[in-house]
Parts: C-alpha cells; structure tokens; sequence
C-alpha cells in the first residue's frame, strides 16, 4: 500500500519524533507588524484546528497540507514524507475572499476568530483538489448524506497551504478548562502519575456501564497502567450529548470510585467528527500517540455512521499498516446478562440469546423517561450529573437542541492581544 | 543466574524444542524379555511421574534427574543443560531395597504400580544428595512443617537417575478420563480449537465468582482465544476439595455458557503439588507451554503454603528469567464489591473498604451451610454440581475425608499386559 512507509520509523511517539510546537504570542502589543498582516476570519472548525496542529496534537503536521501530502493521504494513506497519516488536514477558503485578499504563496496571513488575531498562516500553496475523489478516497464513497462528503462538498474551492503559528493562544472555558491540556502538558500528567502503558478512550458519549467495561476490559488487554478518556468535543449534532456532559459524566466515574483515583484521566480534545470509520480510527490512534497513549481501544463501528463502514473495519484497518507505535486494543460488545449477573462480554458469554443490550437508544430512554436506571446499566451516580448538566448547561436538556447551538457558552475565548483593554470576563492574568 | 541460560534457547515450545514421547507397550506377551527384569514397586507419585515424563508432560525431561541436573536445578534453577527448570524430579529409593534388588548404573528395572508392570528405568547414576540444601534452595525453607520440605526429608536415602519409557499405559478412570489428555492430544484439542493464544489456569479448586473474573480477567490481557483450565489432579490433604468436583465444577462453567463452549476447555493435570511458591510457578509454566500454552496467569500466592512467600512472590521471579515461550499474565484478586454491584477487579475497583472477598474459606460456608449463594459468589450451577459429586464420589462431602483417602476409585488403573486375562473392570479393548 503506502509507498514511502519503509523510508520512516512511524513507530516513533510523538508521530515523526517531535512533538511539534508553533506557538509564539505577540509581543509587540498593538503595534506588532503582524497585526498589520492580511487578515482571514476563520470558522469554529479551522480555529480548533490551528490550535491542535500549534500544540502538536496533529504532530509531524506543522500547518495545513499541501497538494503533495494530501495527494498522498487520499491515495496512500501516508504524508509525503512516508509517515500514515489518514485524514486531510486542510485550509480551505473561497476563491472570491483569495482574490480580495490579493496574496500569494510566499505571503503570510494573519488568522482571526471571534474578530480577535489567533495564528499566522505562511502561505505555501494555493491550489485546488477534485473533492469527489477525496471523499471517495478517505470516507469510500461519494454519498453527500455522509457528513464527512458533506463537509468535503462544503469546502471553499480553494485550498491554502502552510505552517500554522499561534500567536494568540485562546483560553479553554469551563468546565473544560479542567480536562483541556496541550499534548506536552498531557504527557507531563501521564508521567505524573506514573503511567508508562496509557490505553485511550475515545468518547462522545455519556458512559454507560458497557463503557465503563469497554475501558476496563481495555485496561486489562493492555495491561495498562491507566486509562486516558479523550473526549472528542467540537461541532455538535441535535440529539448529540451536550459536551459538558460527556466530560463532567466520565470524570464522575472516576469521583465515585467506578475507576481508582490511579488509574483513569479525562482529558478533552478539540476535534470536529468527519465519520470516517477505519481511516478515523488510525487518526485517532496516531493523535492520542501524540498525547503520550501507547495504546488505544477501538470497539464496535468506531467513528463510523449509517451502515458505510464494516461494523469492525477499524479493527482491521491496522492489519495492513506498519508499527504505528500506538498498539490497537480491539474489543467486541459489553452487554447486560441476566445469567451472569452483569456485565458481560461477547467474547466470553455463553447467553448471547439473553443479552440486554446497553445501546444508547436505551440510555437515552433511561435519561428521557426520568427512571431511575438498574446500576448495571447507567450508573445513577452518572446520571445525576446528566440531570444537572442539563440544567446548568444544556437549557435543560443533556442532548444538544437549538439553543443550546445558539447561546452555549463557547468553549474557546479568545483574547485581545493587549489584554488589559479585554473586555471579556475571562480570569487570565492581565498583563 | 543461572549459568548455561544463554546457551540455550528457553523459549522453543515445547520447552527444550521436542515434545519427549517414550511409550513403548510390550508386545511379546507374558513372554517379553522386559518383564524378567528387576522390579520395583513404586508409589503414586512416582507412577504419575512416570506417565508425566513418558507423555511428554515434563518435556525435555526424558527420566528422573541425575545428581548433575539436580545440582544445577538446585543451585541455578536449570538443569545442566541450561534449560530453566525449578523442580527437582526425583526417584527415591530405600538403599536397603537397592541392595536386596542388586542393580547398579547400566541396569534396567521393571517399575511395577498396582502390582502390574508400567514403566522400565535404565539406571544411569544412583547417588545421593544434602536434602536439607535441597529444601533450602527450592523451598527457601528447611522447615520440616513445609509440605514439599516434609517430602523431601521424607524420601528414600538413594535416588536413582535415567530415562523412563512407559510400557503398559494406565488408564484413566471416570470422570477424568475426558478431561485428560497426553500432551500431544491436547495440543491436537487446541489446534482443532483454533487456539493460537491460549492462556493457563491452574486450579485445584472449585471455581466461585472471583476465579470465573480471573479467568475472564486473564482471557482479556493475554488477548487470547481460549482458556485451558489445568486441574492438578494428584495427593489430597484431609480437607482439600474432591478431585472429581474440581474438574467437573470448571467444566460446568463451560456447559451452563459462563464460559463460551469455543472458549474454555478443561483438563486434567496428574500432579502432587510441591507447594514451592515462585519455583512451582515456573514449573507450572513450564509444564503448560509443554501442553501448548501460550500464557500462564498467576494470582496472589500462586502454590504457596503458609507464610513461607511474598504474595505476589509468583509474580515476581519471572522477571529474572529468559524468555520462557509462555508469558505470565499478572494478576490481582476479584473481590465483590456492592458499589460497582459485581466481581470488581483489585486494580480498578476505587471502592476496596467495600470489598467482600470472595475466599476459599467463605465460599466453604456457603457449601457447608447449605445455603443457597448469591449469583455473584458461587453460582447455583456450580452448588449444583458439588453437591451430586459429594454424593457420588465423595462419601457425602465434597471435601477429602478419610473414606475418601480410603476407598476412592483410583484416577489411574493399570491392566494386565495380557489384556485378555485381566481382571479388572476396565473397558479397555481387549488385545
């Protein structure tokens, strides 16, 4: 498959060998030169992006691909250079706003969000990609009802190209702010508490017991020392888990001794789902590599949607590649037994024609009926802090609805660059 | 440590690279030259080990020990070839029966059980050897109330060295003859199973909820695709379970699904437990990756007695040893703890001022009392199944009682080499 892989050791963590680091805040006040650069507003997703690929959480990636790289992403399943790398990282933009703008490769421009400057982008490459085969490419198929071809489909017809440097590094709100950490910060928490075998989880969802057994039977597999929740917090779907709730139900576990104080951390990554199945799932891999995990459970239809992908195909989808230096902990259901008294796991339980499934159809029953659950199906301990998620944040519901889209408090704030005159009420320290 | 170690390659499986097979039935009748040998009358121990050497079991062992090999598994814990080996295995004798057989090192003898022929010995070396630096160095104890100490210092004052070769099999009598197997037929059994990844437990106990966990626990790190339970079927302490209840207990997980039927498999181990800790451990190691084992799991006082190890004392001496070809798998104890409202695991139950241990001795209470146990401690399946073996193999208990130690049937019976004249109850195809 992927040609340029013998050339390079992807087995190296971080990803490349080096935990990239782009980050450089202003200084100069408001008479930096850079605030004199030409300015593009960007949007929620890229703004979230020129933070990870800043922090390194996107490590060997040191800005927004190339034609080369994502020529050979969409093909090969690897960067130019040979590292795999599965999903397009990429800056697009609206040729009409480029030519306002007037710059070319060889220009910088200065990012904005929420109209405060948040990065510096080296213009490389300007250029343009066939989105069809993309799509097909990375997600195996061309369907727009797909939400990663949608997003695909909705790209600007142009692509820029280069390295990406922080200059206004934006704080994380609560109560993110808690379980928000850079990859070096991450990895400094994880050699804290001692952990040299760290198996990821990756989360959307309020945990359910099958979670909870999900992580713990990983934790064995792995013979971890801990377990690192990485949930995925970004643009959210009606219906979807309110992101407050996702993180503040899985550190509950922990507060109430489902998982020892030692052995679990949950930390918060800015991500933007593309639902691409097994090529998701090597980005995960290789992301949480990036935050120190040496390995990373992936259960059934891990990152998929609809019925695109193979129920298991993210199982199989690292038969095919090198030494990604983050080892894959494949695991088949957890579900309700009645014979056994608990959970159980499909590989061992000889009562699947008894099994109760603990899906999040029937979670979410749980929450919305107001029942209290059986303890081996949510935990109430789990669902108090739903209720009082949904009342503190989700205007009184734990899934995401219109106003919760339109008035929650966003997770990222920027920031003036001379903070004194900040008018918003973040708590950083003034300069 | 050890000396000769890295001469030899400890991880071939089975150990030493070639499963040891040394059957020979006679086939010249009352006739055969073999049988005018020298006799020997030995006991059940030593007839197990004769069947255990002649399968295979103790591969590469091809007899019983001279002093060379004895003094290396003393002092270095290999023998003088340089594979590990922990426990000596030694044939005894009386120097006073020695001098009335008259044989000396180039004989052959004729070993006789039951007061038929089973097995010739071709001496190559009578000797003796400091029982008391022999204890010390495989027992780390001289202390005479020590079980393996106490069959040590209880040994014939000769022991005689050379290759056995088993010339009238036993067979083995209802209920174990489905449960054991030769070395090579069980490696048949899990290739048949299509197990490449089997994982050891060794049990001579009637599994509760805590082992049931621990098997699971260990199926789940050893990433493996079946369990092999390995009963040690041998010498029974008043007290100790039944032999029958403990096979047909393991078995009974399987047949009433809390066990996969794909998954798990019992066997039969014909074995009197040295109670040497850490170096029984290595031995049982050893001994199931000869039966095709792939991993070993070890809980807390793996084959200990008393106080003489460290709790996790099996855990630990793997770590100054070679690649052995089976890899132990770790573990801490299940416990039920109300909290989590199941067998929680030591490592990640956050709850342990909670936990009710799921003991020997209280699981004992349960059988005794002749109350039903709740599921999650012994299941009812498995209460169901002692129960009938106290009856019918157990003179009314489950537990070793006099009449047990009496008037059980025999594991093993051995025919007359001219089946058509024996006389036993056998149904052994005539010849």
């Amino acid at each position: 498959m992927p040609g340029n892989q013998t050339k390079v050791d992807n087995s190296l963590s971080p990803h490349g060998g080096v935990l990239v680091e782009r980050v450089a805040p202003l200084t100069g006040g408001p008479q930096d030169p850079t605030l004199r650069l030409p300015e593009i507003a960007v949007r929620d997703q890229l703004a979230r992006e020129c933070v990870n690929i800043a922090y390194g959480f996107f490590s060997p990636l040191e800005g927004f691909m190339g034609s080369a790289d994502l020529d050979s992403v969409a093909r090969a399943m690897t960067l130019a250079s040979g590292y795999v790398w599965s999903i397009p990282i990429l800056f697009d933009i609206d040729a009409k706003e480029l030519d306002n703008l007037g710059v070319a490769a060889g220009d910088a421009v200065l990012l904005t969000h929420q109209g405060l400057p948040l990065a510096t982008l080296e213009i490389q490459e300007i250029y343009d990609y066939d989105r069809e085969f993309l799509s097909q490419q990375v997600y195996g198929t061309t369907d727009s009802a797909h939400p990663g071809v949608q997003r695909t489909n909705g790209y600007g017809d142009r692509f820029i190209a280069g390295p990406v440097t922080l200059v206004n590094p934006p704080s994380i709100n609560p109560p993110f702010d808690r379980f928000w950490q850079t990859p070096r910060q991450i990895r400094e928490t994880l050699s804290n508490l001692g952990w040299s075998r760290v198996v990821a989880h990756q989360s959307r969802n309020v945990p359910h017991s099958g979670h909870e057994w999900l992580m713990k039977g990983a934790y064995l597999a792995a013979e971890a020392d801990g377990i690192l929740v990485s949930a995925v917090i970004g643009e959210k779907k009606p219906g979807d888990y309110i992101d407050e709730a996702i993180v503040l139900t899985h550190q509950r576990l922990r507060d109430t001794g489902f998982f020892k104080e030692d052995v679990h951390h949950t930390s918060a990554l800015l991500w933007d789902m593309r639902y691409a199945g097994p090529r998701e799932a090597v980005f995960h891999a290789l992301v949480r590599k990036n935050l120190g995990c040496t390995h990373h459970m992936f259960g059934r239809d891990h990152a998929g949607v609809g019925s695109y992908y193979d129920t298991y195909a993210a199982h199989q989808i690292f038969d095919g590649l090198p030494d990604l230096g983050i080892k894959s902990v494949l695991t088949l259901e957890w579900w309700y037994c009645p014979t056994c008294a608990g959970v159980a796991y499909e590989g061992l339980c000889g009562h699947p024609e008894q099994k109760q499934e603990l899906s999040g159809t029937f979670i979410r029953s749980i929450i919305q009926g107001g029942v209290e659950p059986a303890p081996l199906t949510l935990r109430p301990e789990v669902l108090e802090v739903v209720r009082s998620c949904a009342d503190q944040y989700g205007f009184g519901s734990p899934f995401v609805g219109d106003d919760y889209l339109e008035n929650r408090t966003p997770v990222m704030t920027m920031h003036d660059i001379q903070c004194d005159r900040c008018t918003c009420t973040c708590t950083r320290e003034k300069a």
